[in-house]
């Protein structure tokens, strides 16, 4: 029986039944936002997404049978199931706040898309390299983050009361939004030498995150460029080995005619 | 009479007549800006400009008939008729919105100028390669409208009233403007955790943008790159070619000499 | 006597002593801004500034003495009698506007500074490989200011009363700042498509300010590359040479061993 | 004794321990910063503050003694010990402000942990290559701050009152925050040839900046490429080699030949 659900799932028809299904799916959770159409037909749109939850569940399960070893080991299967499981658990009481999160279920066209699957792994890839600068911003943040609560946590609660407001607010500063007229002019009113802390910061976050993104371009280009030269080398290597191939035989003709 | 009109119209003096009338009907457009000048000589300015028009119709028939198989397999001339058209077409009634569009005309600039129409294009075909990601990008909109509008819609509807209401703020936090003290601060009265979905969102489409930045840029200095190392490849194979038809000739010579 | 003068302006203390005078008009062009040192020593400050200004005159005829050929080709030069003239001319009655620009003289440290020099010279050749796309924003410019202008002018007079009001105000949108919040909110409470204006406004400059990056960056790798390619080639084809005039005698060897 | 105090201080228990302590303390000095934990707390947390900074100053003085010439030579030592006397000096009166500086001694992680280290060193050595492009953007700021001090100090005294005043508003607009809505507007009000000043500011710092970026990412990628150069030549140039060698060889044979 699994033959037999392993040629269904493999077939062609059944991919684009199921993308065309997120698709259709996408749809109706975004006709469910409009308050016009929900008073109108809300309870045939959630109806629809229900039967739609219902299918994918079995597509899954099918997925689960034709190939249980391979749809363990693949994350984006985790990833759909995790993401048609929050739709299945009834969201009431505590659990209600999944509600909203229903809508993930759209990202299943990652997940099946090849063409886009290979950009998110590709922007995955990406992630490793940028660990210990990512490490350091994280540290200029928290160092920031204690001195400006300490500093103006008690003058300006809702900017700097506590050591995540700071966090948020520098976040804000580092994207440079109103980072003057909101927020430092403010503060240098009440303390003047409030620059020689903040321009430092912009400064040094502006030239790490700069370096973060040098290194990315950098590791993209070189990856691309290695590929390259690789395959030049290799037809440079491949003429010399032929010339030397040519010399050696040349030097044994002349060494055999030598011997005569 | 064919041959005629293709000898006047690939005369270079017709190019840049051509070429002058555009930048002429340009200032034409832009004096019929000002209220002073309009009062004071509108009834001329649009006469002349109803006049150009009209030579620019005449214009494209000539070249219409000088050439028709060139005419319509070329993108540019069907854009430089488009934009001829929107001035012909009477705009009045539900076309009078029309009216405003007469400046397009401004862009047969890009048509007609070589060296503009060779950026333009180069423009555009750095736009496929952008496919995945975008689509992408347009994915992480999606998913994220439909949260806001579900979850900030009743309290915020200026902002987060519908699906169309939200994609243009989340647009507007894409591009940092004034998305902490004119969005985020407000909705973080009211929803204490929003920054859990903001922040996410602008390093997600920060990320993505950044990579689709890197795409691009990689991709012009690669096709740059592939040409230079192609020149340099060519000119290594051939150095490499004529020492192993040395060394070829050299081994026959050998060879005759152990035969004799 | 021109050898003298020409002995005196290339000493290496003379070119010292200017860049020094330079650096101490700068500073006292900075004390000229502090009411309270303007109170206390304003009139020495003048006092000084106008023999400073006097050695300066001295200075460039000495230089123009020494060698009047070399003085008139060197734009450098122009830009130093220049800014020197501007604080001599009388800045009195309609050119008292000029009073305010003697600091360019600050500038001069640029033009005397063979490091700066560089640099500027460097960022000055970047421009002409702009030069189409630098057009191409231009048009951009001028179509969007046209059309704001007609459609929004009336309403928000201050933004989009005249072609050059509009085009300041798509300047300050394509810096992104205020751009919704500031402006595109408030036209869209009275013309609500007004993002289809914007919107792609915003992308079209942004592509294009994003490729105008790319080329220049792209144009700096080239060259950097291309010398390193260039020698690198150069080394290869030596040794190709190399290798095929040691062919070449091998092969006058054989052939004289076959005609004894 | 140097022997056992060399051996501890170079276990690696002793480096996890080190780097434990630190993370341990940034913690304390995090749970600082918030007023309910310090009312409940407080005592014991700057109690365990002045144990950790005892068991640094211990630290210190033990690596000093395990190796002091390594100690002395090593900036990164300076900056632990720097750190660590912050905390130690009595922040009493005058010096009451160092308190604030306290977490600086977080940093320590950077000295301490290698591949932090590296990446800090890496971002310091691109600074030098900026030397001349930041001493230009200074000029810049430096003109335009005499500039703004002397036309806009009375009019807007606040943003351009003196030149430290400008010099921040100028270092605001550069950023591009409220540029334009928040100062450019409002001065024009009053001069309302403004923006021909501050345009060519935005356009020069932007193009400046600009060239910075592409310089640092120049650099990085030419040393990342020069390596893979040298390595590519080095084997082409090793077969290159090879080939000669044998030519001569059979150069010699054939003369020997000839000889016979």
């Amino acid at each position: 029986m699994r033959e037999h659900v392993r040629a269904l799932v493999e077939h062609p028809y059944f991919e684009r039944f199921v993308i065309g299904l997120i698709v259709f799916n996408a749809m109706i959770l975004g006709m469910e936002t409009s308050a016009a159409l929900t008073t109108w037909a809300g309870g045939m749109l959630s109806a629809i997404d229900r039967i739609i939850v219902g299918i994918f569940v079995i597509e899954l399960a099918l997925r689960l049978i034709a190939d249980p070893r391979a749809f363990i080991r693949d994350p984006w299967r985790w990833f759909d199931t995790g993401v048609v499981a929050i739709s299945v658990v009834p969201a009431t009481g505590a659990l209600s706040v999944l509600r909203a999160f229903r809508v993930l279920r759209v990202l299943r066209l990652v997940a099946n898309v090849p063409a886009m699957r290979r950009v998110v792994t590709g922007l995955l890839e990406a992630l490793p390299g940028m660990g210990s600068i990512v490490l350091l911003l994280g540290l200029i943040f928290y160092v920031f983050a204690v001195i400006c609560t300490k500093a103006f946590g008690a003058a300006f609660p809702e900017w700097f009361g506590t050591l995540a407001a700071s966090g948020y607010t520098l976040f804000q500063i580092m994207t440079l939004e109103s980072w003057s007229m909101g927020i430092v002019r403010p503060v240098m009113q009440e303390f003047p030498w409030a620059w020689a802390l903040f321009l430092p910061f912009i400064l040094a976050t502006a030239f790490t995150v700069l370096n973060l993104f040098i290194g990315v371009i950098v590791d993209a280009m070189q990856s691309e460029h290695a590929a390259e030269a690789a395959a030049e080398r290799e037809s440079l290597t491949t003429d010399n080995g032929r010339i030397l191939a040519e010399l050696a035989e040349i030097r044994a003709l002349l060494q055999k005619q030598r011997a005569d």
